[in-house]
């Protein structure tokens, strides 16, 4: 328990979970002074879920367990085994491929990569000693096969005392000697308070298509969210959005009232495609919807590199990825990044596209 | 080291395993003064083995670990990753499929499910204050999948001090909002002394077929087994038992002398299938009987869908098994077991099927 | 901390990692007073380097961690796992198979088999009380999968005070009551600073061939080394050494002065064939040449079966294996086990041929 702040008093915990899939799963809990977040480095600092006041940033899963990857099989259920784990608010897809299963030329690869259910290594939190005392939560991903893949993610996710928001710096470096592919996937995951009827997602977008034919079906209500629904499944729908002059673009989620929500700013250049995901099946079943900036969009890395939307990173060099969750608690807030996001868009329209983005 | 008892003096030891496979594996011993046995959070909450005097339910497996699921890959070899931790006395199939592997349409299943492999949560001792002192071993064991499973099974095993006999209570619970198919199969397995030459398998039996074309051939002596016997590998009945008034059901294996065996109490309306699985190999490949109470048999899902068999939890539903186990270690024992089975049959018939009860 | 000595003040450190996937991993450091190398227990018993003054036997990997088991799917991309892990000097393949992955008749094979990612058990160290005091450690690598593999290595690797040398004498018995195939390759796995440009391969060579169409096209270099090479990838060959009349052969890898080098000695009636991969790929991809006696080559078991070179062992049969690692770390040394080879060849000449050992 640490506890220098000044005037928020913060906390951060670091503690070990057993019992069940859970067993050895290491939890970092930040307490700002009003957020509070808990980032998982056994699950690849993924971080579990986000809290200010009576705001929730995350979703309930069926999957109740912070499961250890130790006993996660990504090859399970036809590649399908990352839904054993997920539960996150926020979990990377990565680094070598980060969609769907299924052969990608002779590779047969699992949903969204292995970058989520990889523990993450030198792990170290910091308080910068000069005010604003931003507080930092640091760790190495790797995912590195012999001959195949050598990436390596430094991660930060941080916070200022005080504030109902947090960061994620992520730097991706190839350390192969050769260009490598490379995808990646922000899935952020929002359940209630936020998601329910007429709830909205609220974005700059120059482009929308729908993720498949079933999600075409009601592409006129693209940004407007159905309350629980049974048998409803999930639609998805892809997004290019408009920036600013810096490149700079901002989405936002926000409830029927629109008096809360959550905003979430990043570069444009840095992650091209934006894929909202909406699961508005019933609670039990994981009523949730997935704001998820991206390389490009989940679909099989053989699908993308089609389309033309599979980056490459040369020998040693990076890339960077920086976003900005905030929540937003008043309707004047929810207001302000309305205002915010029309400034983005600056008057430009949104086209609309019925078929799916994809060669086949 | 925990000892109230009053004529008998129980304790309950917990420790974990360290080394090999082994590494973090957490056991339970249960000695209520008379039985001793072990139960496997780690794992299921199987049961490794259970002793009383110079009996011993359970067997000697090829398996000499007690192997971490970190550790095992369910999709090894084809699906039958499963057999590199099988030496259990009792090992749950289930819960989403509980069969053979291969291809159930578009799913591709392992053999028995993943329920064996699965560590439990929530895993409680308790003693009741009042006579007769239940000692009671409570865990939860979850296969939760997100869109494709939610199932939480509360297992309690519980023995009564002095006795040479341990009760599962199991409740299985679909979480899910939608109907699911389950699967739940009671794989008990018994090795030397009661099995031997000439032991015998005593159940009030309605109908029995042979599992399939090796296992007709012997079917003249489906009830009776073979001493180890080289390259016999195995042979497997399928068995539909004759229930009392109250839908029990009572099998017993005993020993060549009718002296020694095993008894099995439970209701056929919970558990309508029984496998009986000689795998009278010789020693060293694992001599052992399998008496295995189940939901159906262990076809692959899509050959037990298309027979019938896989029954279905409503959104919510729970359903109850409950099965007592109890040592018999003297004549007078084994034949009140054979007169109880003889009330249950109740002189109805054996009827004798040459074929294997599957549509193809 | 244990330091007995005489003239060699020698010490063991045993100790765990934590972090990433390294977490639980144990490792055993012994120090012979010249000689340090470290054993990984969680590993099967590899061996991670060993180091004597400035010469060091492993190499850099992309690989980084020392990855636990528990964190490794052998089947993930097609079978390939195992290049997530593989970073030792010594790592050893095997025992159901060692080879390529891919289908043997309805059996799926993964890269190099399971023994190197299988924790060891009943690890001990120990110190001859008598004079020369070899130091000892062993471990038990078990494979057993309920009917169809039953093999327990037990192994030790020692060495004696001051000495710049270890041994490993493996001890594989078939536990089962059938007949068994088993394949065994002892890949070890040398960098610079012994692999350069123009270090040089020696060995008693009987006959060599390439692995395969690639390599064939460098066939008149064989035994010689490139530097660090852009996009040359791999190329193997497979060797089978003549031997002495007591059926032992010695090979040597040693830099392009002359002056420093590793000398293996083995039985090849142990293990006849030799395999030299040489991963001349650039430093950051893994700049490292594979020196790996073997009960055959590293091709998929269906290949070897076919070729006569899948060797059994009989119901309870053991066969053993032993080989001995020296540095050379002056050109006298490196001279000796020159003439040393030489004295083995006895004059016989070498035969080259154009066309990969197999009969596809």
């Amino acid at each position: 328990m640490l506890g220098l702040g000044d005037a928020y008093a913060f906390s951060i915990r670091q503690y070990v979970l057993h019992g069940g899939k859970q067993e050895g799963v290491s939890l970092i809990e930040i307490d700002n002074g009003h957020l509070v977040f808990t980032v998982i480095p056994t699950r690849g600092m993924g971080i579990l879920e986000a809290r200010a006041g009576d705001i929730a940033l995350g979703w309930d899963s069926p999957v109740r367990e912070v499961v250890n990857p130790a006993f996660i099989d990504l090859e399970a259920r036809g590649g399908l085994g990352w839904l054993d784990g997920f539960n996150e608010m926020l979990v990377r897809g990565g680094f070598a491929w980060s969609g769907h299963p299924g052969l990608d030329g002779e590779h047969r690869l699992t949903l969204h990569g292995r970058a989520g259910n990889t523990p993450a290594s030198r792990v170290e939190i910091t308080v910068d000693p000069e005010p604003p005392h931003r507080i930092r939560v640091r760790g190495v991903v790797r995912e590195a096969t012999f001959k195949f893949a050598d990436f390596e993610m430094a991660t930060e996710i941080s916070t200022l005392p005080g504030e109902a928001a947090f960061r994620i710096s992520d730097r991706l470096t190839n350390r192969s000697d050769y260009e490598r592919e490379f995808q990646i996937l922000y899935h952020g995951n929002f359940g209630p308070p936020l998601l329910e009827e007429n709830a909205a997602f609220v974005g700059a977008i120059r482009d929308v298509a729908p993720f498949n034919t079933y999600a075409a079906r009601d592409l006129d209500s693209w940004p407007r969210y159905r309350g629980p629904t049974g048998h409803f499944d999930e639609q998805a729908y892809t997004l290019w959005p408009y920036a600013n002059d810096d490149n700079r673009t901002t989405a936002m989620l926000h409830n029927a009232a629109a008096d809360r929500g959550v905003a979430i700013r990043y570069r444009v250049d840095q992650l091209p495609g934006l894929t909202l995901w909406k699961n508005t099946d019933t609670r039990q079943q994981g009523y949730v919807t997935g704001i998820e900036p991206g390389s490009g969009f989940p679909y099989n890395r053989a699908i993308e590199r089609e389309a033309g939307r599979v980056p490459t990173l040369a020998p040693g060099a990076s890339r960077e990825f920086e976003l900005d969750y905030a929540i937003l608690a008043t309707r004047d807030q929810v207001t302000a990044v309305d205002d915010e996001i029309a400034g983005i868009r600056a008057g430009r329209e949104t086209h609309i596209h019925t078929e799916p983005p994809v060669k086949r």
